[in-house]
């Protein structure tokens, strides 16, 4: 690990896998179980160029780093002071080589990259809309949990442009919205090609949903096997254990 | 129960509800457990309207009559034998004057019913298109099965006819088409409120996804918790034995 000097009002969190560490923000937002279980999810070859969208501490182009290794991958965020401190999280894990962090909009992709440049998209976007939930008071809280800055239509067409045919996309968004990501998906020619649903508990309804998509894909997916988080009585299930596991390699 | 000769090759089965039975052919397409979740995940008032499409041998609009009693259940069947026999059953459990089976295509419900004519539409439809699955070598069971006389867009072309604004539409299907699901009823302003997934086991992909849509529905979908079928040990689980328990009322 590089040494690095950190801010005031920011910590760092070991993300044990690789001995790699991240930079957050102590009143800012902080990753969650959604980009662990986002990077679960996903599958990425060695050779694969990678774009996490919405990238925000750059939690996930790092953990997709760890767990797969791919060619390259790049982190876009919009909000300068989150896309300077993924950065740095970047420099101290000794990536800058092969994990670029940029800053930018993801309504400008167009504008920015050659269309279908990359292999695999990852995004863990706002799952708020106006409507849905109260606007957080920290401003820069909010604008990654509710989409102030992009909305999901307009991820989904930065990934229809940025994605090669029949590359895959893979996103952690709310149940809620299921419907309208499908058919955005679909209306930009990529095609749902798994679903998992994440329950806290067994009876519970799932507050997460990870969808794995592949542009041009042909009509037909699998909705894969209920992904519980808790026990009855609270406790990690095996298969949490298995994901976060993953992480101590 | 009134008196009522069956044919050679066709059973009658106590419906553990109302003392209802149905008349079933011994080879032919016989309800399953699709039907019996259908109708527990369907929510009817009592002054409604219900159209059952792809009725076949007449099961939903027993089993909608004996849960909801609705005030008029019709049910569409394009095949004259199953038709008929389906109207043998109504008859035979004396509900004639408020349940009717019409011999009649999907395709040409425009011709035949007035435009948002009914408060609910009920369908549990032939589940494989052409390329999925083996086309049944029992040429009406295919038909139950497989999208020989109707596809799921005619299904849900002629449901955003009948169905009035708000009423909702339930329907059972297989996971695997989701996605064009979600799609054609978004495409049709039939918007997906409530969806449960039943799981065969807690630990294996669901093969049965119950949809409830709401024609012009506002955009929020609920994903409700799992309904699993069996225990580990093969056993039905507790959540089973309470919707046939309430068969048996």
């Amino acid at each position: 690990m590089e040494t690095i000097n950190i801010k005031k009002g920011e910590r760092i969190d070991d993300l044990q896998i690789n001995d790699y560490h991240l930079i957050q923000k102590i009143d800012g937002f902080c990753f969650g179980i959604d980009a662990v279980l986002l990077s679960d999810f996903a599958r990425v070859k060695k050779k694969s160029r990678v774009m996490d969208l919405c990238t925000g501490t750059g939690i996930i182009p790092v953990l997709m780093e760890a767990k797969y290794s791919p060619e390259y991958i790049e982190g876009l965020e919009i909000q300068e002071e989150y896309a300077k401190m993924a950065s740095r999280s970047v420099a101290m894990n000794g990536l800058s080589e092969k994990v670029k962090i940029t800053e930018g909009d993801v309504k400008k992709v167009r504008e920015h990259y050659e269309k279908e440049s990359f292999d695999v998209v990852t995004c863990n976007p706002p799952y708020m809309t106006g409507k849905h939930g109260l606007t957080n008071q920290n401003y820069e809280k909010a604008i990654a949990r509710h989409e102030i800055t992009c909305t999901l239509k307009d991820v989904i067409e930065a990934v229809s442009w940025i994605l090669k045919p029949y590359g895959h996309f893979f996103m952690v968004h709310r149940p809620f919205r299921l419907a309208e990501i499908i058919y955005q998906l679909k209306e930009h020619k990529l095609e749902p090609k798994r679903i998992r649903f994440v329950y806290p508990y067994v009876d519970k309804e799932p507050n997460m949903v990870l969808i794995d998509s592949v542009k041009w894909g042909n009509q037909r997916v699998t909705v894969e096997p209920p992904l519980i988080v808790y026990n009855k009585d609270g406790s990690y299930t095996g298969k949490i254990y298995e994901i976060y596991g993953e992480m101590k390699k």
